[in-house]
């Protein structure tokens, strides 16, 4: 590869396929021309995912600091390629020239070129000289020292995903806050449990939103415990793992400045062979964001069924309007920000399932399909993170109980005959509710009126402090 | 392979990989032996898809009256192959010899050996001779002659579900009679129509299942479109569609016979290549079983959130009570049907994943991974088939509708302010619907106490056969 | 809803929510500003899906002819709006104007409203009045004039849909070009056939990339058949299917408007009801492309393989070169096409998937998850096209036979051995082979040396022309 | 619900929708007869899941043993519980009386019901009465008491899968051992890695057979962990997670006595509303099936890969012949049980598409399709532990490597130049490997002929013990 500079600032690059111009003022190089040609595929770019931009910068300058306290790349290029990676990775600026598509073939050697190109550009602007001034800074020769694609990518690829969680999980957090305030706020309102869409025992609303909470707090272990496998990474395996063209001393020299860079603790996986073919993370991961989705979905939909209506649905609760509901029924609200939320949960499936072929398509010392995968799994998380806030402050946050309504279905509900159950027995109970639902009556005036009960041992009976807790031997009959 | 008998009724047979015993009373052989201890997989041998053992015997039976009408295979011989087919076609009993594993490696050969056994020894047997006899009749050399596993298995499969796919057309048939009584019953009643969850518009609970019977109606013409495409086989193809080791004439006329033996139009693929590693058509079927099961399933929902309550939901319905609900609490009757209808929906999409990513694994001339496809295709259909029928004979025939709760939650709907629209204008109807909600009121008490409509305007307008039709221009004012 | 010019170009816009100012030059509204607000979500907005557009524009379009035809809509406005959506659909500079993001709740209510303020606006400049002057030209009362979303959105839907099939088929076809000149270049090379991975029979280079090319004509049909359903609507319908707040002459009308402004055979769906809330087609169609997918991922992964080496692997073919393969290794090159294309097609997989899930959350009387639906519809066309053509153009028009290596190959292969089975019968053809793997010797000088045939009777059964097609009973022995 | 005894053995019991008459001997009734009525889906008995119904008797013999204590369950009743619970979890033939339908609608109810009336007639018999006679003894009232099917189901399935999952862990150690057995053997064994299918740089088969080896192990670590979720349960919530209608000391008790019977460390849910209707731990342990699934598929694909031939493939391994492998074609032996791993795989990643959806549809207090979830968890289970024992026994462990074969691929590799880019640099090397494609010759004669470096100097460079790990540094040159 060479470069000279043509034009009206534009240069000329060269690889095995011949010369390339390229436009003024880029960074990035003849292979990242190729593969602006050859995968002109879905328009997003990799710089749109600022983390994984971030990731590759991390590992370029680890690798440099590594070289050069190795010996083997001398401190003026190191110091440059280490400069260049820390501007890089803190402008975001720079991301603008990560043209190259997310969807691509070659496992990612696309990617890693791309980076190695802006890098030694940058790079030689800092040492004064002009981008395509290989000769002094080589993408491959010093960038890509000690590296391949094969070990870069996927440590990359981790080290991205991880950074790319950290506001997720944020987002997680303000959704719990405003559940937990809701779960508080509802403490008290009573109202009908329901099963299979029928209606059951009591409890309260704050349990509800409560279960909500619950959930959320788990999806935040869950995901955070996912994550973690990402620290491990297979950076110094070079080409299939073998470490070929490495120090023995360079592998755990480079964790090391990846520990000391980003702050965790990065390890190197005990099989670098293996790992270097492993997407075994990302599989489980991606089964963790589905969870995490499913679970939102779940709560969409819950809010959608509780908030229906106004008139001839359950109506126990009221969402915030957002907007005009209907371009033709005046008055019209409709739940749309969890709409939004059970889509991306469907996303996020549906891109697990992708993630899953791809893995399946691992062949021998590699998988060629990391791209798709990262493509994914940053477009999952980014999604998945912007429909968890927009739920937040535009819905969670401004639900509100209908408790007259709540109150008004408790009474009319007959599943609290199963309270009496203790007392009166399956039958006597089985009975009392059929009678009641025939003759469209309430159980409690049924009872009072066959005498199976007095008044006063109902209420004691169905005081709301026992309805919504282990209510046997506590509440004297 | 040769064969002889053993001690008290076991016999011995031979392949490359040694001597076996089998049992006593067995109509297969070494090979099906072979696969017995290869695949100890699900415990669903092939046998239990009937019209899978029917798709074989046809197609073997087919290839031996092509081979007698061109001379490769003597009358005697053949006539006992055609007869043996004839007689295992038509006993059930026989299913119970077809032993292997339905999951199986090896893209079928284990059914296709276990079918030429079979076939042999029942020939053998109507022949006079023992079975093992394979020095008169040989499963290889005469059953399977002309053919390959690679054609014969991928045209017994085709021709199999050709003939499953006739009980669940007659199942459907069934539910959308009874969907289409159902439509008629309700026919008068109006109710509210909803829109994600909201009250909208009126309509009549016969439109909502007539709704129903054409989504039904349009699975029928889908399933009979797709299911078309199994009429085109590549039989005759042999190993990788060449047709190697065959005389020219014998693939037209196999395909003479498999019309005349199965009176439907079979055909052959235009391309024999192609069509020996292709299942596009395997794929597209389960689209459409997948979507029928989508259909299914939005009516399972549906049927579920109309009947939910009896006193907290929608209500608008009951479903028929087949089971007691609850083991805790008394009078509760649950939606079981249709609550079994959709998970069979979600095994039919999971097994199109199934399918998908075996049809992703063909690799150049063949794809190995068809018997998976036949599994989960045969098993879809299979509990396709009996949620649809328990659906329509426990629940739908005996749905009943609430008419009076209909009539009032559709009293209650603000909704219907969407009606006075052309009349009122946009914004007089959404400050009127603002106002019903906030006070709590109906929305035609307040229309006539604000005097924006005389009552007897609005009952004009608000007259029934209005209501759920095209109405401007028709109703004066 | 109201509007007032603000200072510096900016003007304010009033919903129920209040009040806001919108950014000097934007022709959308209140609305859309508040779906910006509501969903941050994917940041693809629908302006990135130009069809989508297009869909939109032709059906307030016919919507504004036939409202003019009946007397509903005066002649000024109407050709008012019917010139703005001309201007709208025929530059793709307006696509920036719809802004709305494509991940949405709200059924496409947001959508629709976008489509109904960039309209109003657009044709208020042509009438001469500033944007937002609503109380001349409204976005609902005009615009929206005798619809609903729930009839304008899967209708847009549909359209667009059918535009963006258009150049998915002219990519189709191109590969189907190449495919064929690549099937008769190779006509003569013989070669081994293959199943599963094994050496199987024989057959030319050419039948290999004939079964692709037949393969890809079967697409063609298969998507033009399944987009066919697109051509059928829920027009007229309004919010639930009872075309309530319509004239009974809109519906037709509106369809012949249909069919002349789009060129295509437009119609009613038969029950408007079960339409409104139907994702049937889009379900048949995602399967349809799912099916695409896989041949294309099938074709790739052949490609990979027959190419894999250039020492080590199969060999019998070469991919272009089109980048340097690998950052670490000199001289690699890799199938970075065919590795794209098998992504795409996961993707697309995965997109069926979350289409799957989406039409599983219908309702009642409509399904509010076709946002995503249309999302994923229109990605996976947009990336399967560029995946068509990259591959056509950068991969199948230059791929090369290696002659040799499938001549080397071809004479070294055993399963040569089952073209004799007709002369010399299985078993001594077993033996044969088994012999042939044991000594590592050619199967035909085996045949030679053991007198089995003679030179001259084995190069006469052995004659290419015999090889590849039905060839007993054509070449004498 | 009341029984008499028929004629004939037979005898009769009621429930709310009449009367049935149950066939003799038979340990079930009323509501197992509803349940097999409504629910002829699949064929499946809960009773093949030998692990479902131990699941089921031990919690109906914690909460025996919790209510006996409690004092609620007179020692009589619950001592015959307990021994029936024993007897029926430790005597397989007790499984037969699990009919149930696995696909059921009831949200496990009639599984519920089922396990009530099996243990309440066995304990029946215990004390000396006749099946039917709940007056003495009630599968409500008493097996029953302090439960419902919606703490019962889930925590009898959670610890089913507990039982399921400890001969899943064996096959896998079992898997592990062969693979390590291998990864020994082949260790001295230099061949070609690759990767994208391309010749890339040297390794030894035993670090290939070790990486399949580090791949289990790691499975291992994820099934165990990924199980362990299970071991929290919702025992105690009754019907909605509230613990209505138990004593506030139940839900401790009943759990310690569970830790009691199973030997692990089972402990309640912190929030048992939200615990009620989650199916989390399903989704994540899916998720790590799938995982290991995939894993598998991986390694399957690759072992069919390098036995690819045995002419013209890779070829560098041989798979023990377990079956003949053709019927039509002489010699061939294919690799029958990596395809079906590889099917296995793929039914397993439809299962959790399956069980995604199901988790998808849970409402407000429960999760109406856990019955479905567990016929795909036990089967996926049951399927993958059955390949991986045929996986290892019948492939794996009679691998052999064919080290002539792995020797002389590894001699034509150009990819070998790679390990002298830090001696000769990335351009020099990069031209020689042309060189040597182009004129079809090795690297190292051209290295040799172009006096590059000196034979002793290759000899050196290129010295096995360099080749397959970091060498830079390490070998003077």
């Amino acid at each position: 590869m060479a470069a000279q500079s043509g034009q009206s600032g534009s240069r000329v690059e060269r690889d095995l396929l011949g010369e390339v111009t390229l436009p003024p003022g880029v960074l990035w190089g003849v292979h990242t021309r190729r593969a602006l040609d050859n995968f002109p595929i879905s328009g997003t770019t990799i710089g749109s995912f600022a983390e994984l931009v971030q990731g590759l910068v991390v590992v370029k300058q680890a690798a440099a600091r590594a070289n050069r306290a190795l010996g083997y790349l001398d401190p003026t290029r190191a110091n440059a390629i280490d400069a260049a990676c820390q501007r890089i990775g803190h402008d975001p600026a720079y991301n603008a020239q990560f043209v190259v598509d997310a969807m691509q073939g070659g496992a990612g050697t696309s990617t890693n070129m791309n980076a190695n190109e802006v890098i030694a550009n940058v790079a030689l602007e800092l040492l004064g000289e002009k981008p395509g001034a290989y000769g002094v800074l080589h993408p491959n020769d010093h960038v890509n020292m000690a590296q391949s694609t094969n070990d870069v990518y996927p440590t990359a690829l981790r080290i991205g995903l991880l950074l790319a969680v950290d506001p997720l999980l944020v987002a997680l957090e303000g959704l719990h806050a405003a559940l937990d305030e809701k779960a508080g706020a509802f403490d008290e309102i009573l109202k009908v449990g329901r099963t299979q869409l029928r209606d059951a025992v009591p409890m309260t609303l704050g349990q509800e939103f409560g279960a909500f909470r619950t959930a959320v707090a788990g999806e935040i272990r869950s995901i955070k415990a996912h994550a973690a496998a990402f620290e491990q990474v297979n950076l110094g395996g070079t080409a299939i793992g073998t470490g070929l063209n490495t120090d023995p001393r360079y592998a755990p020299m480079v964790m090391a400045e990846l520990r000391s860079l980003t702050g965790r603790p990065m390890s190197s996986s005990p099989d670098l062979i293996e790992a270097t073919s492993d997407v075994g993370a990302f599989v489980l991961f991606s089964g963790a964001l589905k969870r995490l989705a499913l679970k939102l979905s779940k709560m969409s939909s819950d809010l959608r069924l509780l908030s229906s209506g106004p008139r001839t649905g359950l109506g126990e609760i009221v969402l915030p309007a957002v907007q005009a509901g209907s371009s033709i029924m005046p008055g019209k609200v409709n739940p749309v920000i969890p709409e939004a939320v059970n889509q991306v949960a469907y996303l996020v499936a549906g891109h697990d399932l992708t993630i899953t072929m791809c893995a399946d398509g691992g062949q021998l010392q590699l998988n060629p399909f990391e791209p798709m995968i990262g493509y994914c799994l940053f477009t999952s998380i980014k999604t998945l993170r912007a429909a968890i806030e927009t739920l937040t402050t535009r819905c969670i946050s401004g639900v509100c109980a209908d408790r007259a309504r709540c109150q008004s279905l408790f009474d009319l509900n007959i599943g609290i005959i199963t309270v009496l159950v203790p007392v009166l027995g399956y039958d006597i109970c089985s009975t009392v509710a059929k009678r009641a639902l025939a003759e469209d009556r309430k159980v409690t005036d049924l009872i009072v009126e066959e005498r199976l009960l007095s008044p006063e041992q109902l209420a004691t009976l169905l005081q709301p402090a026992a309805l919504t807790r282990p209510n046997i031997g506590c509440v004297p009959v």
